[in-house]
């Protein structure tokens, strides 16, 4: 896309996708860029359904990942460069007429960061809309119907399932094994870890000698299909009301 | 407490407990530090229960309300400032040979940063666990027992009955008044806002013309008092769990 | 204060109070959070007698202490975080359409940062008049006509003096004992850190085995009446000129 | 590549290679990518001919393009935002184990601040041996002989035929048309910018009307072709004799 | 002084003298500069009468006048600035070995942020002995007996008298006039700032309208000389005591 | 000069000057303040010849230096505080009416940070010229004529022969002595990084043992007596047609 391509969109009916992930650990099997490259294949997959009213922007292929820098070859941000990273993201597509900013994570361990920015941006930037969503929990229902092990998530049944379906050739499924599927297989530190309040972090080692949470060789292409056509089906039903609405003094 | 005082607590067998809320408008009936005055009674009720084994620290009174600022006499800090300050709070803590620290936060407006805090400090003191949890969430499904309006949050049925509870001489009964209790009482955009997933950001008052979500007047102090109970409970559970643990490479 | 309540407020004609303190060792005797105790005090005080001119805002428990950290339990901010935190808490004061702020600091080691704050704020908020002062240095006249220990000042008789007025169930009567009260007590380096000219830090464990500066033995209630009642009715003077000052340029 | 792929490599004897860019205008016929598309084609034409010696690690694709700004579509990042991710990515590389990591920039402007990256380095990581390089510039010669207009550049005939030969496709031909061409075009002020000292900075738009400098319609595929070739070339003798150096105090 | 000269220092026997002032408006007869040449003068008379054991370091020729700006020519840093430049100056001193920097500084407006740079320093590099000094304050007595305006300080009696010791060349005798000389000639909020507590700040041009406080026309070289020899006595007595302490655990 | 005289100067025609060096290693022979004594001098020589047009500000004795920190003596700041501090001098200058800043360093480490700078001043201050030079590359043709050592620069002949110009009696001349003067007395690594690209940083020390690039027994007064004319001559030459200009939208 060129500058004067841009300068042709209606920003005032579309919305601009940031994909971010990490580079971080995937388990034996999968490559460090697996968040990203899902991010981005959910971005595609959205813009190509919205097309003309929404927009994939520039990516951030590196993102908070100290809880998995136990394991080599990861790389992480300090949270507060990645906080001021996206906000520049969001307060430069701000700045060249975007309304709406939409951010899509790959990696849970952008989470928090992102609603720090969303924080600062109703502040430094009060007449942007800015939205962040991660990728697996838009299509939970889907995944719980296909059962998983009582302990899931990195590396796990639905995350191997998106890049079986995106991303085929970057998975080496004769590495793919189980990591820890059961909460007894925990000490009882990281076990404490796993309630969902308190929140308390542990580094990944600890919840997982290979890595992974759950188990991988149970993933089907097929669950990646569908859980990506979820997300993309909610994020597209999410913009399509989004640039519906007649922008009020937030907007 | 004196310093000597402090030297004498064993502290591989101890939690400290930080409560942080907010200075923010909290309807017309209740105090700007209402989030305060409730992490502070429930540290209070869980060192009282643990009594020697958990222990109320320093308190943050101010905290992240960018989103409440349309409305009079509320302050926030910025959260990049929130974020330094918690961290300071917890690496003061753990030089003075606190293992575990525990921050409770009343006000939901801090949960982001308090997760980037986490972040950090598995970085920047990996000897130290840190965990926080908000607190009407601890009661979820006593609440839901209790039965709400539709749309309910800040100042409603929940965070007013804890109130009525812990400081009831703080809530003007009189000016008690319902707030916004429907999503079709709310403009698009906000109403977009309280989908679960993606997470879009809007200033309160587009939320509630009385700052209010929930219907406060049918608060009862009963269910304050279940609210703090079981709150307290959960804590003291996870305490006692914690400090029974024996500490492996990051505790 | 409901958020109702501070709208109501003539800030034009009235003033808000900050009480900073700090969390250190206060010898054997006295809780860490004197510091605060005593500001709170003062603060109440001062918005007692000046009712409906003087409020008091938001605390600080934790302060500048970093000459402290050799006593346990002992924690303090980070300069720059104290400064950004007071900082905030005068700029949102302000936003919030107070045009004075006072801040009561009860921790000497606060005053060089609070005068790099009014510094900021000159240029930050130049329709801000912000002020801070320290408590003892108040009566000053009044703790020298009592007499004290060549040496004094932190813990010592004018300081548990106010302790034993507004707070003297905190004051461990059977734990007062002396610290440093002569210059010859002191090895060189601090003695040498005690002339006024130039000004040489050192940690406080150099200047004091106990913590303790002065006779905190000899330290009465009246004494600490005396002060209180001093500091308040010249804050009170300070702040009756400071309101009925047409307000030029720079107010 | 997974965690354990980065595991077997033999960091003693290897080069991390970092492709960084910009997301800015590149004249009514190239993608605002350009920079970075052009930096990853060179690192991986490097990567290849240098197998299981240099490796491609993860990019950035948005870099300082504040004299870009006036054009439409251009994001910047604050300089100093830029400087920090690029720390971040060379130390945690080397927290990794590498001990060569060499930037490669599609875009001018980021040389001053990868300057600035390189003295960092020199402190916070001293063990680790840190490089940069821009493109066009390692193929002066070759671009000299084919001759380009006097003025030329950004868009110009040496970054069009780059582009021709690594993503034909991205280019409208039809779009291509001469920029400024000639100092006699500019006014006073960008023409003084042009002198090689002092040096001056003003807007891109004060350069050229349509964001190019130099004649891209003259440019060609082969000349493209030549340039990478070049450039590749000087990266693969250099990284050769870099790895084959015995590693002394700073190495 | 060459790097080969500083090897040669016993810094265990010595102290490193580091002048800094402001550069802003000093009435209509002094330069700008008044405040830097005093504090090298001082720091050279020092460093003479301790041949050998006082050594002057660099200067810092701006300092913290964000209270003139309101003058024309004056310049400021911001405090955050000052105070990291200061701190860098002193950590780099003692990474070369000096354990005693002392810091002159010819300008009130920097006393706070030096207070603060003792403060980090002590965390930061806990075996340097920091110390700093105002000029005028060290011969107050001296002043006192020569008798000044009811009101005096900046550009005043003892400033100006300073100056036509030291650098009597740069002094416009012509335009010496007296500035602000009594309380009754000032706003009653410039005049309420200069009680000694609390402490209120407001910008100079609320303090006097030539900038002056105090009358310079009655100054004498004799004054000026009389201030610098007791200010350097003053200091050379000081670092005499000081490089002769055995230095314990902080030194 | 006095507050007063800068408002006469007429700023729409003129330009301030800000000489800035280093304060580290020069060799055997020259003191450490080399580089700012060498910047003041061109400076001062420039300002007299552009007498009104021309005026020298503020200095910076202290620069980037962390390549030289192995050798005694050499001070360094971190280059975020260098270029922060520079910044603020440009943005001040502004702020008194000043449209033209220009930059003398005399110090090589400090050139990409003024590049990043001049990119910051390009957002901050948009309607303020900036521009800034090193001093030997303006005379690089006189130096090539004068023929030098295969390896040259720091303390090298241009640079030793200005400072035998500009301050004779601060050389040693008994202590000169060549330093590292051919590619082949240089380790590996070190003749590495003297290939313009890639860039690669090592510290000094590995370039020279003595500090020195070059053979200064060669050097001449008559060298740099030309050297310092043609520096002279250029940045006037630019000044003349800078100020010369109708300021367009940037200016």
């Amino acid at each position: 896309m060129t500058s004067r391509d841009t300068e042709k969109i209606d920003k005032s009916r579309s919305v601009a996708l940031v994909p971010v992930g990490a580079f971080e650990q995937h388990g034996p099997a999968m490559p460090m860029a697996t968040d990203q490259i899902r991010a981005v294949a959910l971005c595609d997959s959205v813009a190509k359904r919205m097309e003309g009213t929404a927009f994939v922007g520039p990516e951030l292929p590196v993102g908070i990942s100290i809880h998995h820098t136990t394991f080599p070859g990861t790389m992480s941000l300090a949270p507060e460069t990645f906080i001021q990273v996206i906000t520049e993201y969001a307060t430069e597509l701000h700045r060249n007429g975007w309304q709406r900013v939409l951010v899509v994570t790959g990696h849970g361990g952008n989470n928090s960061a992102l609603g720090v920015v969303a924080q600062r941006l109703l502040q430094e930037a009060p007449s942007l809309e800015f939205a962040w969503t991660p990728i697996t929990g838009l299509a939970a229902d889907r995944i719980r119907a296909f059962g998983t092990a009582e302990v899931t998530g990195h590396c796990g049944e639905a995350e191997t399932a998106q890049m079986l379906h995106v991303a085929p050739h970057l998975v080496r499924d004769e590495l793919l094994q189980p990591g820890t599927t059961g909460l007894d297989e925990m000490d009882s530190l990281p076990r404490l870890s796993r309630r969902a309040r308190p929140s308390l972090s542990v580094t990944w080692d600890r919840l997982s000698a290979n890595g992974v949470l759950g188990d991988p060789t149970r993933s089907t292409k097929e669950l990646g299909a569908d859980i990506i056509e979820t997300a993309t089906e909610t994020i597209c039903d999410y913009v399509r009301t989004w640039i519906g609405i007649d922008r009020g003094i937030n907007g």
